[in-house]
């Protein structure tokens, strides 16, 4: 019960997946940022399955984004920006026939537990991944905020089903080679072999998880509001909030854990007369707080858990053991469409900072 | 500049490292909760240095713990709980001579940008480890209340300079273990290695790091407050700002971006009327919001920044380079007195969303 | 940029006077209300201008309520509710013609400085009482939502003009008696006298503003969160959000403040084996706590900025100083149709309260 | 169960009257801040008993404050600043007397409900007005910080029983005026009836309340964020959380309900080339934002609830009608000292706001 995020550049997430619309409100965007629907278009379009991804989903939406309050003229106003796509390909047969039946890896179990059954459990209702579409149109907000300070976020994914991608290079490589094919992955060589196994795997009526990187360039250091809302923090809990995403880590992370102090801090140096480190093990991130090195995030996906196979369950309504193979319209992996999510989150919760430093001005000019 | 965490169980948090003293402020917890100073000394205890810690700060503070406000004849009375402790073994001499030296990994050089030089320095102020008695002094509230309704939160360290643990098994004996070393590691032989470890490194002027695992049993179903608030997002948030974590994971975590979907799906079953699951590794959580299984978080903690081995940095007055050996006080390998804190963060954001749910009365008889 | 308000029923507002909708979004409202588009639809017919109302906005919308998510086959689900009316009878032209000219007594001035002209200043924009539909239809939620505890929330005017109504006799008759007349006032002699006075201003190209008085009966004892989240400070800022108040007395108010401690302290008593007070000075609030009396609040309305005579004023483009009749659709007094509205604010406070307190169970069956 | 207020100057709140002491932590004041414990002693020292208020409690307390964090070599470090004062002239005795049975006005019985009989009964506890003692330790750093940009927090006593002082003059004769008595109101002939008022009250065994003006000057324009959070909303809550405040206007307030639109509204002007009104009915303040005129609130206090005449009450323990006459040590009015209380809530909120709108640099050099 609680869909908002961020303290200055605050969201709220509303809709289902069924239900007439996926929105999002966005409160704190300062006056006079130039934007049009069709900035928070591009953004949408980046999470669409309609674009050959491998195997996603086969429902087909339009996603038109609608603009309904806070634009004006060409810039924003100061007020909530409420942004929305309506549902328009809405199928919940394949729902209705296993409604009573728990999906393993699903939140069908606990949403029906805490919310008394009342739940809209159409497509998974408040817990389907579109509900991220809402997400992106924010992120895309603040996506052109942040760049009126020269910070640009980039997200690719950097392993899928165990294959990885050779380490990533400068962002601008990053963006161009990701751009190549449809898994976001900037090594061409290991995307070929990710669409294989997204392939297989669909073959097989399984599914595929993977790790993504968010990276945010040109920070200015001191963002981060510590004790407790550090940039790790924050960003985290938006990370969390996109499903299946059951991890994340900074800089080194957990191989951070098996190093020595002498290998895992960066050492200081002064380039053009600016403070940086000659390494990122910090991730661009210190005592919680943005050092202007890259900020460097990874978010642990789950495999989608809708799967064809057939799995052992329980019918909610005897209670008795029973088994379900799970039909409707899924990604066999999602991590290539996440990507566009984990990039929008990373944007809104840098957005909130830079507006909580006093890094944006409340009026843009 | 956010130093309170929580909604209905809010803890606000000051004091620094070198100041008069390290507090909290727990606004919120129920009336009618008996406790004592003791209760709460219990658990500050367990991450002071002088319990025989391997090679831990040679910092001597005997902790004792004040409740200045909010308890009443022994139980709560529904006010805000203030505890402090005083900071008596004070000696800021050794950070006295490399002040304007960056110490690599430390969050000398973020918060002397981000609060323009005003930030307190000694024993790295705001930014000391220190702090953290504070939240272990609210997490010993916490604990209690939510022993009323039966959750017990359990923490213990399962990897030290890559020494793994053997996997834990159940909590009892998880407990009985790790209370057995120095290292509250529940595995006996591994301990013997970490103290190992941790006395190499020490003698080579370096440091360690690990892996801290966070269990909640007894949760009931329904807790998590999606889609921003889930149980996940929320823990991160509190385990990120305990300094030094850099990662955090739920169930199988980065492991399950390895997994196909009919791996790492948890079959549905029935035990004793109740929902369970066969296997646990989406942690006891699915859609944010707590299944009855036993919830388990995994912390990685980077290894411990000060060291006395010289290291490269620049100087802050001249912008020139220089090196850096650091002397002053501190562990050298946090982990064992941060499982403490990683319990105490647990059991705070626990107790907050079982109020939220309405599974704590607002008083209690 | 603060569009939300409260905590656990917490509503997030959006949309402009002459955009393309005003909305709201009401979070945390449990699941399991039933609740149809036609409960939301009657409340906010209360405050439309083609009631009948003296001299009201000739502006007409149809002001058909859509319900955009949260509410399934007739119960709410537990996840946000988002509402909306669609604006259909837009005509900026009055606007278009005076908008570099500063409107005495509205924010024009204040908001182009603080959106830097950035506002959307058609119809006043943000700043029009029209948003207040939105607060209508949230208010909706909450007042069902507390009904299923016994709560009942009336608002009625009671000063109009400078005239003032008999004071109110019991809850029933209040309501009763309001209904009745077009000023939603319950005393009808002065109804006829206050509508008499309106009209009499709308000829003079005058305004007038008045005094609401709004009510809650069947409080629990115990709601409001001292020290700082009390009842009266609660309320008191949910109704300055109302466009033209600029006053908030709970009780004797105003009048208390040259009482004596022995005729304004409400004396004890016992009836029915329940605690109650003879007198209610109080207003029904003690130390910010409700204590099961009546709750008694009253408002006031300054008149409608927006006059016909001719005023002196500022042009913002030459700073020179100029005149202006303000035209556009407005009404002579907003007092009957601003009583729908904080009607609605205290049933959204009242709900947020009983939520937090743990009076309303997170699932209604 | 809230005891913080404010987002980006942010104040927690603790302590009991008869407990170990009154603090405030105050989080998110900007780093480089020069503030000495002198500067908040001497706000302190404005709502002691001891300085010659007639007839005020005779408990007699140092009231000396103490620093425990956040301030560091004489400036703010950004770090939360905690302040407190030791309660040391403590005697429960007439209250144990006295502790079943329901003081009429007080929040005896809403507290003892709400909490379940486990407040600290003890001089009021958490309800009496020794914890705006914290109030005032915040509110002076709020107005060192303010007063980097000029602007200026007054508050006065304008009526109390009844007698009101004339209409007050420029902010410098009120301020001089003011420190002339001890009732700290402008007007030197009504103090002197005034202060008449109290005591022949206190001879009676009665008690008066009053009304406060609080101001503020050099305000730039834009401070406030609507919708909701108001000046006026969120001077109004911080207000009314003050002990006996029943109500508050702003402006021309509750006499503006009886003004027509033509008398109300204020014309605009230019002067010095700035926009300006030429009359202030609108307090500073159109549309929840500060239009650069000066800020005048009212607020209402109720006459001291506690009197030594006899009341009827109820017997908690028997649920018995009885009667009761209050001892302990109370003022007969309590608006003189009110007002130091007043002016603290005014810095405090207006401090929040000039940091949300970006008008105070986050580090001060």
């Amino acid at each position: 019960m609680n869909n908002s995020l961020g303290e200055m550049f605050r969201i709220t997430s509303f809709g289902e997946s069924h239900g007439d619309c996926i929105g999002i409100v966005v409160d704190g965007c300062p006056a006079g940022l130039p934007i049009g629907v069709e900035d928070i278009q591009r953004e949408v379009d980046k999470r669409k399955s309609s674009r050959g991804r491998p195997l996603a989903t086969g429902r087909r939406e339009t996603d038109k984004v609608e603009v309904f309050s806070g634009v004006f003229n060409g810039f924003t106003t100061g007020a909530p920006i409420c942004l929305a796509i309506w549902n328009r390909d809405i199928d919940s047969s394949a729902y209705e026939k296993i409604k009573n039946v728990l999906r393993p890896g699903h939140a069908d179990f606990t949403a029906y537990e805490k919310y008394g059954g009342f739940n809209d459990w159409r497509g998974s209702g408040r817990f389907s991944g579109r509900i991220t579409a809402g997400f992106v149109m924010a992120g895309a907000v603040a996506k052109k905020l942040l760049s009126t300070i020269g910070i640009e976020v980039t997200a690719h994914a950097v392993e899928i089903g165990g294959i990885k991608a050779a380490p990533p290079q400068d962002v601008e490589s990053i963006r161009e080679r990701m751009a190549g094919n449809e898994v976001s992955c900037a090594d061409p060589a290991a995307a070929v072999k990710m669409i294989e196994a997204i392939k297989a795997a669909s073959r097989d009526g399984d599914s595929l998880g993977g790790i993504i990187e968010a990276r945010a360039e040109g920070l200015p250091v001191g963002l981060g509001e510590p004790v407790f809302d550090t940039i790790e923090g924050c960003l985290a809990k938006a990370y969390l909030a996109i499903p299946a995403v059951k991890g994340v880590e900074f800089g080194a992370g957990f191989a951070a854990a098996r190093l020595k102090g002498s290998e895992d801090n960066d050492a200081f140096d002064v380039k053009s007369g600016r403070v940086i480190t000659t390494t990122n093990n910090h991730g661009g991130i210190l005592g919680g707080i943005s050092s202007g090195m890259p900020l460097v995030a990874r978010l642990a996906v789950k495999p989608t858990p809708s799967i064809g196979k057939l799995q052992r369950s329980v019918d909610l309504d005897s209670l008795e053991p029973t088994t379900v193979a799970v039909g409707g319209r899924h990604d066999t992996c999602i991590v290539p469409r996440a990507v566009a999510v984990a990039e929008a989150m990373t944007a809104v919760v840098l957005a909130d900072f830079a507006l909580r430093h006093g890094k944006i001005e409340r009026v843009l000019r």
